[in-house]
């Protein structure tokens, strides 16, 4: 695709960027909320809107199963049925054939599995996951690859990581929408050599961006950016890098600070339910006694719906109450906190200060806590 | 309470009434969204206002058991806690001592009780009750009562209704705020001479208004509203009349018809997040499998953000995903039905025509549905 992703800056390895879609246009670094089964749980596509979010993330997986795709396909597509104009991301489904179903087994055609949901059989090639996503109408779509488990043996990796190029190849054989951009999986596991190999091969082909796939699976933290190193310098500039699952605030930072432009993660919504709170003094937890009776916003600092119109010991009364509201609140306020995070960091790189914006962001989420 | 109530025009007995308080005026016949807990379940307070709720209801006995009276004290009262700067109505909470907790037991003094959140024992007065609502800054508050159940004797309801009107007269003793108004509540049981005499009994007490209470127990529809109808007569025309948990979108527009002015009811809230829809063609059960693939909005006549907004099929996907977006959607659909119920009633009865509008509505109801 002609004019997908324009770079427009750099600060040292990091980016500013911004994607066309047909869906319009967003800016790089970029944070996606995830929604996966067509909801970013919790909001609406109004409430998304007012929180500036500029594109989601559906699952390929939960969506092929549920509604299924003649549902999507009477709606018009994903956007129509979920009401999001905006741009969507999906995801190849493969992570959630590992993670989530049974009997899954791997063939050199695909991934045969049985639904969580029903016990159901499928089988998953590579242009068949091209073919839903298309039918989705998403955005950016993924290739079906193999996610390898941490750790696995170099030899597993190497074989994987030969297969997840055989299905790059068949997933750009088997595209047919013109409007939609499709991104190649790098692989590769923990071993940097395979990673550079492996963003090589995949650079090769005509991909409108990449995506680095299978790290935040149990890794530590240092292998983990060591592989980002060695992936993002084979990849070409002028195509957008997806740094996949991944993280908390300051592993987001750490990404575009190596040169990543986009993320996406549970985090945030799915600890907001879970009542952990992402502030600008670190992490609350809100159930803690300690804030029955505070009569002060969740994070004086914020300005999001929560913070300007509630107190923590409210905040605690829900989440002790299970009250739906809590979950609402806390998405609202954990998702403002992770689009305000990346907002801040485009213009800290349009002002040539991103390191010293995240040094002094990381400085601040180590203190105790409010 | 000077000016308390406006008596604004009759059709028939339907009544077009305002009611001022200290945190604003409301229109009557008025229906009043359940915030249980310090939230109205599933929505925040920018989307009660958004759709037209102007007074909305918390319950005593939740309250007080949690977050308690410190905490509300602390906040300055329930308006500030919740965030609700407009009116609010307090039950006494005795029907959840009878229906929720254990160990229950009436003495002439009050009721004693076990929580049902933790066990701890507690004993409730007229007056400790009077002292929570104040706290709560409840601009409508609620005697002590007891609701009796059906069927009971006429021995037992009699007794019950003698304890009920010395609970009245020590409640009104125990008020001391002189900016929040008290209505006393009417019993009876399932006889009329009973509510005639109980309601001629706390008509002569100094009540801002007067609450018909211990209907919708379980007894048969018409003998409810003989007993509405043995009640009503009795009251004075210049104090509101609220009928307390009451009802289906026909029983409120039955109330109405009877000359009853505010109607509080979980229906809408509950049901929506059981997935049961009210809209203009009568009830829809949102999972059933006939709006698998139906694309058109939940009720095409409603203009609610969700029918706005969203399919049928979208939120039976979200439905059977039990997505927090559902209970949101669905809240915001029912609630917007029952206010604009209300809402135009009373432009029906500003007109005249409002037993016209009532028959319409129960008539366009009883359609199979769409």
């Amino acid at each position: 695709m002609d004019d997908f992703f324009r770079l427009m800056k750099t600060d040292g390895r990091a980016r500013r960027g911004e994607v066309r879609t047909a869906h319009g246009t967003f800016q790089t670094p970029v944070f996606m909320p995830v929604g996966t089964q067509g909801t970013v749980k919790a909001v609406s596509p109004d409430i998304l809107e007012t929180l500036g979010a500029e594109i989601i993330l559906g699952n390929t997986y939960h969506l092929y199963l549920r509604p299924g795709m003649e549902v999507i396909r009477e709606a018009g597509d994903l956007h129509a049925f979920m009401n999001w104009p905006h741009p969507i991301l999906t995801d190849s489904g493969g992570f959630q054939v590992f993670s989530l179903s049974s009997l899954r087994e791997i063939t050199p055609e695909g991934v045969r599995f049985a639904s969580h949901l029903d016990g159901s059989r499928h089988f998953l090639t590579p242009g068949k996951v091209v073919q839903i996503q298309e039918t989705l109408g998403s955005d950016i779509m993924m290739c079906l690859d193999e996610c390898v488990a941490f750790p696995s043996t170099r030899g597993y990796v190497q074989a994987s990581m030969e297969l997840t190029t055989r299905w790059a190849s068949a997933s750009l054989e088997a595209k047919h929408r013109e409007d939609l951009a499709l991104f190649g999986i790098i692989q590769g596991g923990m071993y940097a050599d395979l990673r550079r190999r492996h963003a090589r091969e995949l650079a090769d082909l005509p991909f409108d961006g990449f995506a680095i796939g299978g790290l935040s699976v149990g890794e530590p933290k240092g292998l983990m950016w060591e592989m980002v190193e060695a992936t993002v310098p084979e990849l070409p500039e002028d195509r957008p890098r997806y740094m996949m699952g991944v993280g908390k605030p300051e592993d987001i930072l750490e990404g575009i600070a190596r040169g990543v432009d986009m993320f996406d993660c549970v985090m945030p919504t799915r600890n907001a339910r879970n009542g952990m709170l992402f502030t600008s003094r670190g992490p609350v937890i809100i159930k803690n006694a300690r804030y029955t009776r505070d009569m002060t916003p969740l994070d004086p600092a914020c300005d999001c719906y929560t913070c300007r119109n509630f107190t923590r010991a409210y905040l605690r009364h829900l989440f002790m109450c299970r009250e739906i509201l809590s979950a609402v609140l806390n998405t609202i306020h954990n998702l403002h906190f992770y689009l305000t995070l990346t907002r801040n960091a485009r213009h800290a790189i349009d002002e040539g200060n991103f390191v010293g914006y995240k040094e002094k962001l990381i400085e601040q989420w180590k203190q105790t806590g409010p």
